[in-house]
């Protein structure tokens, strides 16, 4: 679909474009299995946003002559989210980001530069990008072992820091794995990494809140487990996940002492710029802000409850139908067996590894969303496992083995009196 | 200016939007100094598509489940930068960036993967990114010194390189100077790196193409400079600068074959993806592949003659009024003495460097904007210069005494009669 380089054609432009956004609607009802927020038709009140060539190149708190850009409300989005996270305002540092990937890469950074000769310690099931940034920043990487759950197994990493005990630890704890969920218990991570004798200026935890950094905050029966009262480096959220907005986007703090290694490190180039991009999306600031002041901690709490709700019934359903299921304490994201056919995959956009199949349970998933789904699934699995030469994957290895019910594990399960009987 | 956390307050949310987008309309009326294109109504007609949460995450030709994307419109656009820049459709390989520093982030990863052991020569006016990037990847940098025209001194290159032999060479090529829009001359560069012995698999050239890269190639009495049909390994352009898209984005461009190298190196956690970002824009590529079909080559090549036209016509101006100022050849950036009233420089959006100031003739500038602006300089000069304490800087050592008309300089330069008589 190269562009035409003839005279304009606005007719085959308008063409184009109006069946894409049939497409698109068709794609979105459909939508299960990517941690997106789909009901984002509240942005189409900022368009005329469009008109305007915005730009937050560098520092969001240093103003620049240069007029277009949205720092004001940037600098707005970062009190929001340093208050969430109890930093004070003149101790945090921060900025919107182009998303995940590039919160991690700037906290990770920020861990390298503080503790240049430090390892990156993160679990399996860490985001692919994690192991991509240690492999640019040269970083020496040890993946730690998860359990069932999805969760960093502390007795792993607590045996691979007393093997490196002589060098420094920069600790990945993740807020919401990619594909369970799971939340990595960073005060078990801290508790480990004291335990094996390491003082705080020997460690530095960055956290990837890409996935639940909007749910667990909101969570109202949760204390708060991820705050910078404990000794955390940085945390990073995405603001395309939960929050929906129509681009990807994130945000990224820190404490505003540790900025200074950055700016340091670069004063030969006069430049106050420490962020990763540079040049950087100017209407992503807006549209978090807007959400945010639309939805405020109540919109937000209720979007969280509802998608729990969701994700519990699902769960419920899958286990009703004799499917093998997981679904974590704190999470939105169902595991299931994978499908054994990729059109259905492709039709529910499901994401799948190994075994396993995820619905991410997003707000725009309503119950009616779930319930076709559900009559979908239970339908064709029977068409798949109609004969008996195909069988429903074994996920005991996946997701443990009470989670399962296959025709090993799943025999297993019932009661004592049947097998005696 | 925190979001309210209170209930929806939908008519103050209105209230601060339309405040703020008068303050953009009259912000982008005075925006000079600053490479971004502000013509950009035009995006208003993509406004629909606000609504729809894009994300072409991953590799651009790669087909994935998730069916909220646009990389049909960004191989489109790929395809038509491929051939821009002379590499067959089956030998690129490239993505829409979240802008220039993430193209040259991707470009100079590539080079450090495929000569691991290479050291970074690039000129020192190069865009700070790039010596973030070298800082980031822990690679060794040479900064190379630049002629009066801010193009890469070769004979610098040459004794850099002589002393460091046994190391292979990352260069970087720069296509616009963040300054003074100056063009590396990559003929001379490459002959220079051969006749200092290097062979082809022994240095790796990056383009950061990020000012001109849609500039040169539409000068039509310029010889191809930059192609894929001379040694060079990638080249990346932005597309929120002469094209002004209304969010950073740009294109990176490489071979094919390079990119194993990248996607071997992570091949422990079975991703394909070898963009940095992971989760990508999917409207940037839309804005993209929209002005391209609106535009096409014909209305970029008007749009590079009336920039070139209207850049001689300021510099015409600024020397009959007896002001230091330069413009390269093939440059929109016209370099003059640096005011010395921040209110001025903050008014007009100037950027400034040393005692340089500069004006980026971008598709929106007019001519009656040059003129308004050339009338208040004038004009304000005559009071900051009026009881002589204070005089305009001299920039010989900026520009070239040819284009300094300080004091000193400009004096000189007056007819040797004028002197005898």
């Amino acid at each position: 679909m190269e562009p035409n380089d003839e005279e304009p054609n606005y007719d085959y432009v308008t063409k184009i474009m109006t069946e894409f956004q049939q497409h698109l609607i068709e794609r979105a009802n459909h939508h299960l299995g990517y941690p997106g927020n789909h009901d984002c038709s509240r942005y189409m009140a900022l368009s005329p946003l469009l008109q305007f060539n915005l730009n937050n190149a560098g520092d969001a708190f240093k103003e620049s002559d240069h007029g277009l850009h949205s720092k004001k409300f940037e600098r707005g989005v970062l009190d929001w989210f340093a208050q969430l996270w109890e930093i004070e305002r003149d101790e945090y540092w921060g900025y919107v980001t182009s998303g995940g990937t590039e919160g991690n890469l700037h906290g990770l950074l920020l861990g390298r530069e503080l503790l240049p000769n430090g390892i990156l310690y993160t679990s399996k099931e860490s985001h692919y990008s994690i192991f991509q940034i240690a492999k640019m920043y040269r970083m020496d990487c040890e993946i730690i072992a998860t359990l069932a759950s999805g969760e960093m197994d502390c007795s792993d990493l607590r045996d691979k820091l007393l093997i490196n005990k002589n060098r420094s630890a920069i600790i990945n704890v993740i807020v919401g794995t990619s594909f369970k969920g799971a939340l990595d218990d960073v005060d078990l991570v801290i508790q480990t990494v004291e335990d094996c004798g390491f003082s705080e200026n020997r460690f530095y935890i960055h956290c990837d809140a890409a996935i639940s950094g909007l749910i667990v905050p909101f969570l109202s029966q949760v204390p708060k487990k991820y705050t910078f009262k404990k000794p955390i480096g940085s945390l990073s959220i995405s603001g395309h996940k939960f929050l929906g907005c129509p681009m990807p986007c994130g945000v990224q703090i820190t404490r505003k002492r540790y900025i200074g290694t950055l700016s340091k490190s670069i004063e030969y180039i006069a430049t106050l710029d420490t962020t990763i991009s540079g040049s950087r999306n100017g209407h992503s600031p807006i549209f978090l802000w807007y959400v945010l002041n639309i939805k405020g901690h109540k919109g937000l709490q209720q979007d969280v409850e509802k998608c729990i709700k969701n994700a519990r019934y699902l769960k419920y359903c899958l286990e009703e139908a004799g499917i093998s299921s997981m679904l974590n304490e704190m999470s939105i994201c169902v595991v299931f067996e994978r499908p054994p056919d990729q059109d259905f995959i492709h039709h529910w956009q499901l994401q799948y590894f190994k075994n396993m199949a995820h619905v991410v349970v997003m707000p725009h998933v309503t119950v009616e969303m779930l319930d076709n789904f559900l009559h979908d699934f239970i339908w064709k699995r029977k068409i798949w496992y109609r004969c008996g030469k195909l069988q429903p994957p074994c996920l005991a290895e996946d997701i443990g083995v009470s989670n399962c019910v296959c025709l090993v594990h799943g025999k297993k399960k019932e009661p004592l009196y049947h097998i005696n009987a």
